[in-house]
């Protein structure tokens, strides 16, 4: 028996198909491993990865399947070796997420959907979603594909970061840095956070931000620390938000008790707004793979101190 | 008292609003009336002028409010007077109408929306509109209008027309002939009908061209007598079609007999996909007036004897 000089263990929700994927393949040198302990290389899910995190004795590189590693990035947990995520995949699903549940909104298909089943045919007026503001919070791959999208369909993007400078091709109209969001927010028809979660993004929208609002469509499809709830609830009930779009959560699943299930101006998703279709991590991986075994830097390389 | 040259009467449902948008404007020469015998032109929803179109004795243009000017065309109506309709304004509602609905199908958003009220955290594999093949019937301003909404998103639009003649400006990837329909269905996901009604486009969606496709999501955003009802049903039975976008009806509202109403694989709307806004229609007219005044040939112009 030849030991390989690279051994891959699987640790994601579809093993199986990443196996079939990766038989496809027939990557050079590589070879698939069931023991943990054995494995130079773990192409993973973050949060299925960290129980067994120290078992990996012989690691080397993580590449996660997801775009977001925040499980990784616990304090508590080693950080000797590469990790990369995930990139450039979710921009079209994030986008479809927010423009079909803004476009249902704003254009009433709950109503008629439940107007149909009463029989009830009743017209009701409504607005274009053509020149609205929407405030992107995170110009990197992900705002940027969105704000991209919505252009199409003749909304403004506005962009916030944490330079306040426009990302390289910026589909922004204009770029505000995040001390100035207010000013973006006061004039802001939809407002759609894409961050990811680092010390700097944890509880972000408070309660002065959401107060700058004004009836505003709120979407999180970046992280749930990046929202405090108490101020969103609040904020819903005040109008400064007219309905949210919640698809990710500090506590997943959220608990039965949680107050976004029958607020009838939240509706709630189970993190599904961009998911890692298969095909295409292991697109990224094999790229990866390629540049480590040539000894080039890896693609999506994250920072563990800045957290991305 | 001065009798000017030029007198409008409003026949639409909103005259307060078009009347309040007129007043705003002060076009030269023109005078408002009530009484349609007064008038030689007249800015009128075709269905609301066609029981009194004879009162009209000085009548010499009529501007539509609608794009569909189908209602003024009947035969037995007169046509010594010059119609005009409206144009451009329709291709973004009628992209935000195909758009929300194919991403609300495709992502499962009525699904998401039972289990939130029970409370059910599940999330559920989906399809991307990424990448699908979108066949549109209509390359006017409104089919073009649509395939470049959805080329911003991945999608791959074929237009099908009468000439399969691509429009100028096309944002079509191919155009086929009407003659040559089911080839382009036989590839498709979406399928959308644009067209007017025309004696050519009666009963254009029969059996043989539903069962060119293969579980398609059908719209019909053009007019209802496009489409053959039974066919249509039996072809959401058999597969074809997975689900039908309905929006428009040969007989407007539909009875309560209507199948439509509870078959789940139909969606109904009461004629939303597009409507006219009068800010935007005002525009129109007051463009042309214009060129009434002027001398010069009317805008969106409409050739009785084509029909559109």
């Amino acid at each position: 028996m030849t030991v390989s000089s690279h051994r891959l263990a699987l640790v994601t929700e579809d093993n199986e198909r990443y196996l079939a994927l990766l038989n496809n393949l027939q990557l050079p040198e590589l070879e698939v491993v069931d023991n943990l302990a054995d494995a130079t290389i773990v192409l993973a899910a973050p949060p299925q990865l960290v129980p067994s995190l120290d078992h990996a004795s012989q690691l080397e590189w993580v590449q996660s399947t997801y775009a977001g590693v925040d499980a990784l990035l616990n304090e508590a947990l080693r950080k000797d070796y590469k990790l990369t995520n995930v990139k450039g995949m979710f921009g079209p699903l994030i986008s479809e997420y927010v423009l079909g549940y803004a476009i249902s909104h704003y254009r009433h298909f709950n109503l008629y959907h439940s107007q149909q089943r009463n029989q009830d045919w009743q017209p009701h007026p409504y607005q274009s979603l053509s020149g609205k503001l929407i405030v992107i919070f995170g110009t990197g791959a992900i705002g940027n594909s969105l704000a991209n999208s919505v252009k199409a369909l003749g909304l403004v993007p506005i962009g916030v970061n944490r330079t306040g400078i426009p990302p390289k091709q910026s589909a922004f109209e204009a770029t505000y840095h995040v001390h100035e969001a207010k000013l973006a927010l006061s004039k802001a028809d939809i407002v759609v956070n894409t961050l990811p979660n680092t010390p700097e993004t944890v509880g972000l929208f408070d309660k002065p931000l959401f107060e700058a609002c004004h009836r505003v469509l709120f979407f999180n499809v970046g992280r749930g620390h990046a929202v405090d709830s108490g101020a969103l609830l609040s904020a819903l009930e005040a109008g400064n938000v007219e309905h949210a779009f919640l698809d990710v959560f500090i506590d997943e699943p959220i608990s039965q008790e949680c107050p976004y299930w029958h607020n009838p101006q939240v509706t709630v998703t189970p993190h599904i707004a961009a998911i890692s279709l298969p095909e295409q991590v292991i697109e990224v991986f094999a790229e990866n793979y390629q540049r480590w075994i040539d000894g080039y830097q890896l693609k999506f390389l994250i920072d563990f101190e800045k957290g991305y």
